[in-house]
């Protein structure tokens, strides 16, 4: 366990996999290999990008069966570009092509949000402002794409609805304005929950500090608009811009002075990062797999 | 029940995104939001596509709350525009934005896949090549993420290793030869299996219709080797092209005469469409929430 | 939904709970009670104290037939003493005594909790001192123990490792001192995290202060040194007394200015509060049960 | 295996457990401690008591990490006093952390009912009784307080409603006589279940002996009636005394000659018994931790 | 709730079996029938038998499609013949359809279970002897098969390891001897447990009986030796026949006198009831199916 | 991994039927055998069969306690006679006391249906016909089932209802005819899913084939009427026998030259294969136990 979240969720996440895609068996493999045949394979990029998901491609390899070995080259966070060997390892050959694909499938989907958040983190490199996810993330994978997040240079915003105050638009819609909404979580909440409000005008902003939350969500303002945001709270909070940031915009936007930027395309829209798994020949016999014990 | 999956799996896929996302509760509703308060809602789109998920959407409101109306006013496969209302009802206020990401997040993944299905099915609209998908899913929504494919116009390929044989690469290296594996699937595999081989030249190609497969896949192949390989077979078994579809190449491999395409992206890589869910004011009172039962 | 967790983990919660009682069936019911027999049921209180587990009483009465009602006659957080009338309903008498301990177990546990906590707060009124729970809570009811620690009046500290930081000294061992680990956590956790660190003298105190936390624990400080903990920290953070903190002592420790004092005491020893069920007579025939639909 | 129950139980619940503590993971250590920090640890006892629940913290330990040695220095049923090593242990620093809370909790829990039921035992050292304990458990942990209670040399009653039989009041209203009751349940019972019923005056029992059940509850008898029940009953049936039993009142029931006194406060209101777990100095250099491999 | 297990036992067991059989979804009907398609069906028995399981029935509907009506005609327990009805119901076609063979399976099954049950109990009618099971029971159907068991005239023996003794020949190998193993569970048990113990010779029997368990098994007596048996036990426990007992050879061991017989065949061997579900024509249109709402 | 299902699946199965045996432990082996005893066993056959489920067994004590050895001495598949061996083992004789009947329990079902599948197979040696399963299995069992009836040297026929289309008597009646349903289903499904139809004459048969599907069912046909079937389709699509099979009337229905014969009674009514597992004597001391470590 390095940062990892509670045991059972990363076990409960991969068998979840595997029932989808093994389910009573393979029957191709039952069709094709011999039981004993056993073989080498390695996991190699085809594109460029950050891994992450390392640990879940370990835990598929392992549940499939603990006896293959699967040793990864590279950690979470690190780039790599086509041809690169990102693990490798050997055991049986019906054991190793059971667990292929739903290893690729974290692997890619993983790393495909490692490789855009560091992309954002990139273009602001220059600045102060921090990249942040949101809660627009893939059901049933919430977890693993924040650790992805990180691997890729970014930071998280809250894990979900439980554990921060993030007061939007239908909330303050249904409290009836910004300030009543702030007053009232610090009233209620614990003293270890922090509290965010999500503004929509300099005027909101201005009413938000005055109740003393410690962020504000900057909804869709342009960059002027932030600009002017930064100089009126002047430290009172953070400020975190929000709201369609593109790949385009986000230098722009962290250049207004904001600490925060929030990207839902991280966790939503991420291409995956192209990896593909090879048995790789013997190299005394040249022959790809070879009975196994 | 229409085409939908046994009953638990949708339930367990919710069950686990509400678990990711709410946790031991809202702190923010709790703290702002009267419990008695009540409000009406609609679902909306920013972007335009085609929607997928109506049903997972339905059972996260059911599941978070029983109480909660909520009534599709599209079905699956329907195309929307941004304003178009996808779905609408009302409850608890604290139980609508409860499940308001959850949903939200489900029904923008899967119409995301539809719209992209959608997209390069236009593409090819003019030749009977039908656009397929892969088991290059999302790990743990690949059920529904065939839905929304079928939503989208496109066909399901297998469901994973356990219900069809498909021979790749892998497997051949490991078996030493097209002609064998096809042959020692056709012995070993039950009578309701299909059998589906990947070549990667010509001359596998004919090695593997000696052998007698249902379709063959056409891996990585140009269109010129795939207009050969069509003329080849001349209907022997089903020719399906594989390996970096994109939306720029699909019309001119369709024009080939190939019977199937498959595409990765659909599934490893849809942009989620942009959705919204929005508190509505009473027409009466102008309100956006008031004291329920 | 009220404040509650997300919907699996009271149903997990209460469905574990039956299967203990219940498991194969109740046979001395099957043996003794026919079929039909319906009957009348209400919760009273034997002891003094403040109500909590509401909703897992009705949830058990629920999973274990639905058609038996259950109306509650208190809420959450209400005083109640020997002879009040908790809840009410009718059904089945099998499903009603199948039900009984397990609704009792939750309701008395839970009520134990909120009422050791309504003590507690009682006796800091006078001072502006919250009382908190800890992360010393009976294992799979930690949510349930906290919504009854708010149902006392008292208020939650983090909900578990995942949520907040809390620096301990094991965690000020291993890194090496007080001021390094608030800044190492500073410079590496999300923008919505709280920070606290626990220190054991007033030089760590002031240390601490130094390193800008969100809150200061104050491990098993004398009242004397919270009192000149309180005149250093001068409101720059957030102070809580800890440490084997009694009814006994605590009104001393409030009097000394702190914010928050966290008590183990109200979730992991919490005496249950004294609770039974008891079929009611008919008032027309004076029966207790009578044949069902 | 030792008495224990079904692998899969103590599995849930410790993995429950972890999860309400751990959650996506404990951010705390992933800010403060290196990855390849390793340390040793030493969990003590705070109070005097008897150790129960040994089997759990060692479940705990090796579902959040494998690699982390935990090594039993008592086992359960050992009276332990402050500063005693109950157990101690080594492996990554971050692993130990995110252990120690739920391990400890396990332990404390389950030791504090062994501990309450040493004391009851004790006193009624100097008759035949038996302490038993009831179906009044904490939900979710009955089976591991059941083998606390035995750890603590108390007897268990039944398990849950499914493999014995106790005719209450509420089955004797329903079905209108002890006596029918009794009958009915050996007429319909299988020949392994055992039959019990509880009185509430001479009269009952008398009715109740004359049906022939395995044991008789003498509900809320005070010692005077239970002296009259040993000599009616002449050992026809186990007597079992039970209502509001204290440790204060214990002594005099015993010696009234009842077989057995049920004891609810063992499981429902058992203080938990004080230990914390400490990291140790390396003895050479001195240091809590040190780079591990 | 009637005498049935916890709530969640036959949801789990139905969950699973609907899981293998209708997985992603019934691809014959999604291909064939319009999702609007509504009909009416019954279950019909082939053969001649006793009913059992017709809550499980009941329940595989309900998850499939709770909007689907199912009527039970019969009651478990009682006796059909080819061409009756057992239940009948009406909904969408897709829907029935789905549901058809798992609830099948399950009637089927338990049917089968009851079937031969009542024939072994009317083979010994004339005696006093019982008809009780075993632990030989279908791997996660015990209690339902226990249920059917008790449908079909039978009785239960202990339900699994944990809630009665019975010292097999393994454990007298173990503890070495027939009357120590006695005397040692007598010791250690709780008071609600009984006791059996095997015994291979009327030596053992003597021997068993002078510990005095409450029931002794011959294992695999003849009628003579079990005749002897009784005489030498004279009421002072129950005895119990086991042992490869059949149909042709129950009756001859019930003339013994003994108090139960078990039978192994009645859980791991019983065949299947046949039944069928078939759709109905309207009596009006004469149409099988219409569009429903 | 051999052929097997997702890992899950297996330990699913075994942790259910052992929850259902072992449950809160094992009272006997608690109060009669001390903790350290270790011994040694093996699994017999008692009766004449072909071996199916090594690998449940082998998880049931693997479940149960990892230290105990657990050596398959025949695979599945094998025929063994009374007296062989089939596995054998030592380790905690607790530990293999509490794992013998579920082990036994799988074993035992599933060498049933391998046994009763090899007679039906051994019947049309002489004939190209294959013995197929159906979806008539054991609920939860369904996938070891179909591995059992592949052991006996049967094929396994769909695996439920997601993986191929069978259109039966209730499709049709709800469609309106059999061509019209295998174009429906040709049209609508993908192009890895196999199509069977369900005809009930000759003339249906006629009609069936015109449509083009993969395979026919031949539903309740006499001998003449399937030879005469086989005339007419001459190849065009498999035949399969089904409906009442038995192993009196398999050979004629397989001299007919049907394709595959589908026989229910292997997977709903295979008697099971009678096995015991016996503690074996030290060769040296001559005993059953030892004190192990």
């Amino acid at each position: 366990m390095s940062e990892a979240a509670a045991p059972g969720y990363l076990q409960r996440v991969v068998a979840a996999a595997l029932e989808e895609d093994l389910g009573p068996g393979d029957v191709t493999s039952a069709a094709c290999i011999p039981v004993a045949e056993a073989c080498r394979f390695a996991i190699r990029a085809k594109g460029s990008g950050v891994v992450a998901g390392m640990d879940a491609a370990r835990e598929v390899f392992r549940q499939v069966d603990p006896r293959v070995t699967f040793a990864a080259l590279v950690s979470d966070g690190v780039p790599v570009a086509p041809g690169d060997v990102l693990a490798e390892g050997e055991g049986a050959a019906r054991s190793v092509l059971a667990a292929e694909r739903t290893a690729l499938n974290l692997l890619q989907q993983l790393s495909g949000v490692a490789t855009l958040t560091a992309e954002f983190v990139r273009r602001v490199a220059h600045t102060k402002a921090r990249i942040v996810d949101t809660r627009k993330t893939v059901p049933g994978l919430r977890y693993l794409q924040k650790q992805a997040v990180r691997a890729g240079g970014g930071h998280n915003h809250r894990l979900g609805l439980h554990d921060a105050v993030l007061i939007k638009n239908n909330h303050i819609a249904a409290v009836g304005g910004v300030a009543a909404a702030v007053r009232a979580a610090k009233h209620n909440v614990g003293h270890m929950v922090k509290i965010e409000v999500e503004v929509r005008s300099l005027q909101e902003l201005q009413e938000a500090l005055d109740a003393g939350p410690d962020a504000v969500l900057l909804d869709n303002m342009t960059p002027a608009q932030m600009r002017e945001a930064v100089r009126l709270t002047n430290g009172r909070a953070l400020l975190e811009a929000s709201g369609g940031v593109s790949l385009d915009t986000v230098a722009a936007i962290a250049d207004t002075g904001v600490d925060l930027i929030s990207v839902g395309l991280l966790t939503h829209s991420a291409p995956a990062l192209d990896l593909h798994l090879l048995l790789e020949r013997d190299p005394q016999t040249g022959d790809y797999c070879a009975p196994g014990e």
